[in-house]
């Protein structure tokens, strides 16, 4: 793995901007120091060591395990549960029912719908359904226990395929039917008269494999009581969130339900909400007077917390002959399974190109499967996978370049939110740029191979488009010893957002990113912040912080400028220190007001860009592959990720989000499908053996970060843009582009695997 | 038990008071409904069912347990330690002494002295100062391995008694002989003048044996380390106190070390700072890699974790005819054992009585014995002891009833202060309204009895000279449904300090006390407060709380008032909601703005008194007793404390100060002294048997509480001055007068046990 956009530090920026920043406002940083730089990990020491207490680390005294009932079938209904011989069982503490006190709690899957469902509903709708629960001194004991549970079941017939979902006759999955709702439609212009302007139209038509996230480490919770107050330890990407959602769950006031996540081992998306299984270590740990610890096993996590839906996508594009976009259609399909969820996003194919006619229809319909859920980047990568082999199919027709093409239709408004500007649009530079450093012109003309290896290159484009909820709160306390602590409810998923945060009050206040203590991720102690989620941690957290630092920096510098006698714009702070313009070190614990008043306490909160403009990233993607002919296999030579999300706030993590994002989107294009068998309606394929995640031997050997830092300064009062779901939304189609570059196959369905793969070279020989 | 002071809400106040509160500004409250009420402790559910988790009973996964090897000799000097079989014994991990990496720490027992000592000092200054310490498995194999550290002593000459110390040739404790330090003098006009000038002169001399806090929960620390970053649970007044001094003994940056006491069950000024028992345990977590648990035994903290030390006083008063007090003077010689500490105050006499001549000579020597430490009001109880019991004196010899002679000497400045006015003196009012409630002149004029069993009454008068250092931070969250989250630094030592605040906050918001979930006491993730002592916890912590909740308030009342298109002025909060003069109760979750900014966030700090008036406490207390003249045993029939605390800001938590304030007294006057052995210089009553604290059966049948509130709305924006120091002042001088009063006898030395009772009776009785 390579990174092309190393450098010490970031110079430069308007004067207006320095000048701000002098005068202690929030405007962008001139040059930086410690934010931008290569910073390792804060807590990198404690997770490589195993120091770190992740919640499934937490022993607690006397604490009891849980183990889960699932209902084994695809739809059933349950008629009736015995649990007596499970309740005499070795070490049973308790067995929760939905007949249970306090069990019947409504389960709302999603924001603002009624209840669905139930915390264990006798109605089941997907394989993996929670029927009941145990408590016990051992996880064993428990497991054990859950065999000796006697279910009676009604077994119904069930819908496995979204097709097979709105036949005349099919089962319901709930009352009213399997549609999820109405069609939603986004229009503007008119795409008929669009198309018949067209020189060029292009349509094809596409399927997804639903994908599941399966973070590294599993989910699951501990929860513990006090009195009529909650404490639980959860494997969230959002204590808040959480927090919320179970106080409402129980019944409880938000004030009585504490949610901490001390260290997560990735979520990806299913861990944005609260999980049923949290809610039953917490009635379990009410019922036994004990803390509880619920863990899911892998397999578990399979099934019920949630997954990246399958879709079909029908996408028609009509251009001019310069490559000017008249008109674009999608037409979608797809399924969250047994609850609501909108599993694609009209988004990318309505405002990632300028276009002026453009119409996008997304039906949605239940299946008997597990419930979809946020997975990196909601919508967009198979929207991405459709739109961007349309487009690569449409500039072959108008016989132009890839990459010309899209440069043609660069959007500087957004089109979507009605002509609101962009702060900035780095998409030109990282299509120019990216095929730039990638020499794409070289290797798009290069011979693909004689033999049975093929190779091609091919590219897609990207952005990604939320810019999130408003609101985060910090607060950053500064010793005297040159020492701070800070304190943000935001959740470090793993992306490294202690170690940005920690720079960020590093740069302000001069010191040391290791002298930052963090205290986050906790909704009894720490201030609220978004989920993190949406590409958004660093965006909504970072100017809170940044604020809340520049607060304690404002009253330092009063405070060193009556002390030392000096007007306050001659003085930096650097090294724990206040420093003059002769060079005069005075360190903060020389300062006495500052010893005497420690710590200074700032308070900082996100503000909205004023006028309203849109920050948003945008990406690149370039792909090098390999098809074996032979045995259908398809290797990723090389990749490059072109990618403007403002500034660089720490080139590790920016590259860790790239890289990660890229083999994220190598699994979706090439090996991750959840495989559900027809004949029971079951998933057969859950757990890593035979779900098939990329491991390193099917990374790219050859990676490369180009970040296309567009000097954004107007984005928020740091420069960052979102990061993390853009860097993989390209990544398939770039790979499938270049697959039709190297064999002239048009894969249209995830996951391009050596048995889809010599499918279609056979039929594409036969066709010849 | 009975009060003598409930009323179920206070109202009143003045104009302008009410006017500034309406305001929104830090004025005085007008009429309360939940500040002064008798609110039941908001944590008493934990604290009752054993749920809540106190540092004792703390377990963290792989936890060590420690103990100290203490010095036996009063004086001796390590020559040799062999650790060697103790390291081999089973279970033992670690064994600490001042010979390994990192235990050379100096010890600071007083701010701003040198380091007298180490931690693990080879001069070993009394019986029981730490030696070695080892971590083991379980607290068994810790204490077994003690045994097998074998210790070399030189074992030295000491001195028992602090008359001994600045004898001729009297062994040294430390280099620069037993002084410790100069004669203290305070003085102010001309006291030979005003003894020339007086109608009666008394002059008396006292002794106050050595007190023990011995709370109920013992000394100990859980240390725990994360890389560099270090957390302590510990059983502490003052987490920042220890935070401090912690990162200093150990070279740590401030922010590296967060020190947390989730609950505390009595300090009384023995848990104000660090001890040396939470440095070793942070050493052996260090050198383990583990977490570890040392617990001082019951034993333990009799010798080395502070004593209220002995004290040797002379008081000398005149006055005229007419009981105006014309001179005090006041010799004190003390000992704080082996360490700098200051035994007596001069405050008292200097301040308790409007008089113009006063003199104080304060001396203080080292001894062989355990280090003195603040005591429930430090200083006062012995200089009460003996300066009302002068003056008790002076009163019969003026032919004055004692209350009458006090009345005549009523302060309205603090004299001390050069002249600084106090916000209220309540004294008269305690004297006259206590004097009344406890029917002291009946009680005065009836027959003292004929048997053996002798009936008197007795009065003393005190005040707390102490107003605080002036910072505190206090954050307030308010939740649309009405909870809310209080962050304080501030420890609940015991006496309700979590209930108080909830109140103020919940007085402000218009919500129950039990909705405020509370985080305190944490350096980690709440803000800074003093220690809990010096009787500030409420005056301290209590004003930053209310402004903090005032913001909230404010914001609240903003967001309403556009919302409800009502001028805010109109609207008050009550029940969780916003209520419109019409009674219309819109709750706060009906609030868009609220539900969607949630929660709001206020910050709050303690400011002190604008003009620098002195906000001091004033106390009159009454006893009654019953002497058996032929055992010597006292018994306390009866005992009413008139406390001027400023604002009773709960009637529950204020009587059970004074309640406790009380009994501590009757402890003081009649049962406790620590014994040490002339022959070896050991403590020989280092337990709970042969130590004598009160039991219910020593304790007063009628106790009467009657608070004497000044409507000081100015002392701060609560209206509240000190309480738990001031309630225990008096006691044993009101004791000691009412046993004068029942048999004619002046007990000088603490403590009136039977068998000094029986002594004094019997010469009594030769004399008489």
């Amino acid at each position: 793995m390579k990174a092309g956009g190393r450098s010490p530090a970031r110079e430069g920026v308007s004067e207006v901007a320095a000048n701000g920043a002098r005068e202690g406002h929030a405007a962008a940083w001139g040059t930086t120091t410690v934010v931008g730089a290569a910073v390792p990990r804060v807590d990198g020491w404690e997770r490589v060591t195993g120091t770190a207490v992740y919640p499934l680390d937490l022993q607690l005294p006397g604490m009891l395990y849980a183990a889960v009932l699932r209902c084994p079938h695809a739809h059933a209904r349950v008629q009736r549960i015995d649990t007596s011989r499970a309740e005499g069982m070795p070490g049973v503490r308790a067995v929760l029912t939905g007949a249970s006190p306090g069990a019947d709690v409504p389960w709302f899957p999603q924001r603002g719908k009624g209840p669905l469902s139930k915390l264990f509903d006798p109605h089941c709708r997907y394989a993996g359904e929670e029927v009941a629960a145990v408590a016990a001194t051992t996880v064993f004991q428990a497991r054990e226990a859950l065999a000796a549970i006697a279910v009676e079941y009604e077994v119904l017939p069930f819908v496995a395929e979204m097709e097979q979902a709105l036949l005349p006759g099919a089962p319901s999955i709930h009352e009213g039917g399997n549609r999820q709702n109405e069609t939603l439609r986004y229009q503007r212009g008119d795409v008929a008269k669009g198309f018949s302007e067209a020189d060029a139209v292009v349509e094809l038509s596409f399927q997804t494999a639903c994908e599941i996230h399966t973070p590294m480490e599993v989910h699951g919770s501990v929860a513990r009581w006090e009195g009529d107050t909650l404490t639980v330890w959860d494997t969230t990407q959002g204590v808040f969130a959480v927090r919320d959602a179970l106080a409402s769950a129980l019944g409880l006031p938000l004030a009585n339900v504490r949610v901490i996540c001390p260290y997560m081992g990735g979520g990806f998306g299913s861990k944005l909400g609260l999980n049923k299984h949290t809610v039953i270590a917490a009635l379990l740990a009410r019922a036994t007077a004990r803390p509880v610890k619920l863990f899911l096993s892998r397999e578990e996590t399979f099934l019920c917390v949630g997954n990246r839906p399958p879709t079909r996508l029908t996408i028609k594009a009509g251009a001019k002959k310069d490559g000017t976009l008249v008109a674009l259609e999608m037409k979608a399909l797809g399924t969250g399974g047994a609850y609501p969820y909108l599993p694609t996003s009209g988004y990318l194919v309505a405002d990632l190109y300028t276009c002026p006619n453009v119409a996008v229809e997304q039906d949605n319909v239940f299946i008997n499967a597990g419930p979809g859920r946020p997975f990196r980047a909601p919508g967009y990568p198979p929207c991405s996978w459709a739109l961007e082999q349309t487009i690569d199919a449409l500039a072959e027709k108008l016989g132009m370049d890839p990459v010309e093409l899209r440069l043609k239709n660069v959007p500087v408004v957004s089109q979507q939110r009605g002509g609101v500007p962009y702060t900035s649009t780095g998409l030109a530079d990282c299509l120019r740029r990216g095929a730039e450093a990638f020499s794409w012109q070289a290797a798009r003309g290069r011979a693909r191979g004689k033999g049975h290896l093929r190779r091609g290159v091919g590219v897609a484009a990207g952005m990604w488009g939320y810019d999130g909820e408003p609101r985060a709160t910090a607060f950053v306390s500064l010793f005297a010893d040159g020492s701070a602590i800070l304190n943000t409810g935001a959740s470090d998923i793993g992306t490294g957002t202690k170690t940005v945060l920690a720079q960020v009050v590093a740069e302000e206040l001069g010191i040391a990113p290791e002298s930052v203590r963090i205290e986050h991720a906790d909704t009894g102690t720490t201030q609220y912040a978004p989920a993190s989620g949406g590409s958004q941690t660093v965006v909504a957290n970072a100017p809170a912080v940044r604020a809340a630092a520049q607060e304690v920096r404002r009253e330092l510098l009063e405070m060193a400028a009556a002390e030392l006698g000096r007007p306050q714009t001659e003085l930096r702070l650097a090294g724990g220190a206040v420093v003059t313009p002769e060079g005069t070190v005075h360190p903060f614990g020389s300062l006495k007001a500052l010893v005497a008043r420690q710590p200074l306490v700032g308070v900082g909160r996100r503000h909205p860009h004023p006028e309203g403009k849109a920050a948003l990233p945008f990406v690149a993607q370039f792909a090098e592959v390999e098809v074996n002919t032979r045995t259908g296999e398809v290797r990723v030579l090389r990749m490059l990720g072109a990618q403007d999300s403002g500034r660089v706030m720490n080139q590790l993590t920016f590259e860790n989000q790239v890289f990660g994002g890229i083999v994220m989107g190598v699994g979706f294009a090439l090996t991750e499908a959840r495989v559900v068998d027809r004949q029971t309606g079951t998933v057969v394929n859950a757990n890593w053996h035979d779900y098939k995640i990329p491991t390193m031997k099917d990374c790219p050997p050859e990676l490369t970060c180009l970040p296309v830092d567009p000097q954004d300064r107007e984005c928020n009062t740091v420069g960052a843009k979102g990061l993390g779901e853009p860097a993989t939304i390209p990544t398939a189609a770039a790979i499938a582009n270049a697959v039709y570059h190297a064999v002239g196959i048009r894969v249209t369905t995830t996951p391009a695997s050596p048995v889809q793969m010599a499918a279609l070279l056979e039929r594409h020989r036969q066709e010849g």
